[in-house]
């Protein structure tokens, strides 16, 4: 099935949208912050085909996301690491799960609770302003088309 | 085509993505960031069907991002307003946004820049600790599954 591509579009969110819009790929990055490398871990966690997993995994490869590592030479057997630009977009998952914690949790709350090992507290994901720090918010920034 | 429901992983990432998992979800939203309420506004940005607008937008009005409101009493014409649930998604956004700048931005530099209306300077999305306010960054968190 073809569908739009957005890669193209001059917007940032169309162009991310165009990479992971689709059910797995955010759940494949998901379990490789938490460790996961290879093909067999990636599929036992998600119960995923093994024909959709090797097609997420790698377009991965190809956006650059993961790059491949071989682990064994007989059979030769490859495994997925993030590169910087993989694990730079952790923080947007970690948002993403923020949200998700607010509004999709049951009553018995947060699926999973995170702590922020750098200061030691539970924490959740706040998406601040680069300049003052203060948080983002609807309403609170004006977009502008480059020239 | 039925695919995996992932709305009842105990996974707030899981939950968030079954929502959003799809090409146009987050491209509709992202307009009503930027002032779109009416049908025709989000087609006229998108250049979608209207039967894919439909579906995208009746799936976020009964998951609670949208609400519809009467503009027009003849012939009856709804707009689509922003939930506070719906709200409090324009920060994955810009994290979205900022990462997508980033990475995947030409040698042209990104397509649209930020200005944080009450500092009022340019700005990027930074995800940080709701604790210590440093940002968060792959490595820097550790999950823990409610018991």
């Amino acid at each position: 099935m073809k569908r739009t591509a957005f890669s193209d579009w001059p917007c940032s969110i169309a162009r991310s949208v165009d990479l992971l819009g689709d059910w797995w790929t955010p759940l494949v990055l998901r379990d490789a912050y938490f460790g996961a490398k290879r093909f067999e871990h990636f599929q036992r966690s998600l119960g995923i085909g093994r024909n959709v997993l090797t097609q997420r995994l790698n377009r991965l490869v190809d956006e650059g996301l993961f790059e491949r590592v071989p682990y064994q030479e007989h059979p030769p057997r490859d495994e997925y690491r993030l590169t910087d630009k993989g694990r730079d977009f952790m923080p947007v998952l970690m948002a993403m799960s923020a949200w998700g914690d607010r509004w999709l949790a049951t009553d018995e709350g947060p699926p999973v609770t995170f702590t922020h090992k750098s200061c030691g507290h539970t924490t959740e994901a706040r998406v601040v302003c680069s300049h003052c720090g203060e948080p983002i918010v609807y309403g609170s920034v004006r977009g502008s088309r480059r020239p």
